[in-house]
């Protein structure tokens, strides 16, 4: 928790204190609410230290897949409110055990990492290989925590069940970001070309010019440190070429469908509550004593979700 | 250079199509200019295939290092108009050989990879350890290529010698934007307390809550793809602990201070052309087949200024 909040650029000489202070104010905010005159600004680590377990929501097994890989389990939220028809049939190519055995085909330097079959041949069973694009939806009916600092690409943006989304109230539209982590579905130059049989994760800046123009089904909420670091293709766009070969799939599998021993118990902060609100002010403003400069703003790409191990399940 | 310019996120297939049609407009826009009625808007790829060698200039060897590390070279342009006592002091560690031998203590999933002398004690001749903070400077005489979305931090972002600076006129303030691939020298909690000894490269989403908080003077215009798949470090903050050990540092040396036969003769497209401008706007709104809704805006993080190797020196 405390390290995908902190943010500094120290030294290593300075890190241990720094570790060790941040420990300190985590235990002093837990036992008692502030109640000085004129509170102190709270960290993003001390904001998480003080939520209440009503803060946070297990993730859904019915909409959480686990890439298994060699070096670990990548966790995948899925969107079913912004993707419906890819996530359903995401969740029946898992079933069928279609991305077992596949690989890595793609990664492309500050870009995004891709998978699944690079032949497009390989059989399905009740899977569809292309389906309607599902780019954006209807605004209506969303109730999205915004995020008021202005954004370069949409004149809307905010959090919904988790997931960074844009928006255009005048057009009536949403749609999920492109922001670091982020998965979708490839797609040749058809917009319907595209169903999951191929799927990519952003690993770079927040490629935004693809928001609108591809599907976007879930986000990555552990292991991206096993993707980000594959080597980088060679071939045009960072696909693999000639000798290079990319890390086999062993499985991708719905939580859902695994005995619950066998799942990754985590939970997400809710991203409609007081506390989130409190953890985007605290990134907006950083109080820890490293920072000078208070930037007062922040891109919806840079608010990561908070995740952490439901208590007593972790694995 | 195709592959810095594309950005289609596209099944294998599709790709190798896309490849040919993109070398077919390439090799048609060059010899002729265009001349039909209302000319078609041009792609990254045609824009700088219709550069002239004018619009480029070739890496001052005086401000660029070589970072050599067992899988190969990466390459800094370092900035002398926003940190010139850092860039001097670098230059200086560099000729004593003092990062020779080091390695990489830090790399931070989604954030920055580190390195530098871990223990903060390795000796010095000439150089310095720590220096007055560099983190801005007076606006006054510089002249920004502006980018005139609306930023999310600044009031004002633009190029300067090919370097993202953001800046508010009503301050008369300039300062350096933490983009993918930004150079800066780590600090303790004294704004003074760094000086390039232990250096930090951005590897994730552009964290701008660091402008202004720490001196950034110089990007690594090639060998990315080296730096940005470190395994990272599982101790606070990124920090490599306990059997962790980072890559090794053979040397950084100044290119000047090489014979010109091993030297990379790089050139950079000039920040202040209307091949640049062109560039800009092509990456605003892409025209290539792959696209359907044009974003229209664009971060001033998402234009990587093109490098490439001088014609008939590349090595």
């Amino acid at each position: 928790m405390a390290s995908r909040a902190s943010s500094e650029i120290r030294t290593l000489a300075g890190t241990a204190l720094a570790v060790l202070a941040a420990g300190a104010l985590t235990a002093a905010a837990a036992p008692a609410a502030p109640r000085a005159p004129a509170p102190k600004p709270l960290t993003t680590a001390e904001v998480l230290a003080a939520s209440s377990p009503s803060d946070w929501r297990p993730l859904d097994p019915q909409y959480t897949l686990y890439l298994e890989l060699p070096p670990g389990r990548v966790i995948i939220e899925m969107a079913p409110v912004f993707a419906p028809n890819h996530v359903a049939n995401v969740t029946a190519l898992a079933r069928e055990g279609y991305f077992d055995g596949l690989a890595f085909m793609r990664s492309q330097e500050n870009y995004v990492v891709q998978f699944g079959d690079a032949a497009g041949k390989k059989p399905l069973a009740r899977a569809q290989r292309t389906l309607p694009a599902e780019f954006e939806r209807p605004l209506r009916g969303l109730t999205l925590t915004r995020i008021t600092d202005p954004d370069t690409y949409a004149p809307l943006v905010g959090f919904l069940d988790g997931f960074p989304v844009a928006a255009d109230p005048q057009l009536g539209r949403a749609w999920l970001v492109h922001c670091y982590g982020m998965l979708g579905a490839g797609r040749d130059n058809d917009v319907d070309s595209g169903g999951g049989t191929e799927l990519y994760v952003v690993i770079g800046q927040a490629p935004r010019h693809l928001d609108r123009n591809v599907t976007l089904l879930g986000r990555v909420v552990r292991g991206m440190e096993l993707l980000s670091v594959l080597p980088r293709g060679h071939g045009a766009l960072g696909f693999y070429e000639g000798s290079e070969s990319g890390m086999p799939i062993r499985s991708m599998r719905l939580a859902a469908d695994l005995p619950e021993a066998e799942r990754t118990a985590l939970e997400e902060l809710r991203t409609d509550t007081a506390t989130f609100a409190a953890y985007v002010e605290a990134r907006r403003n950083r109080h820890e004593e490293w920072f000078k400069v208070p930037a007062g703003r922040i891109d919806v790409c840079n608010i990561p979700v908070p995740v952490r191990p439901v208590a007593g399940k972790s694995r």
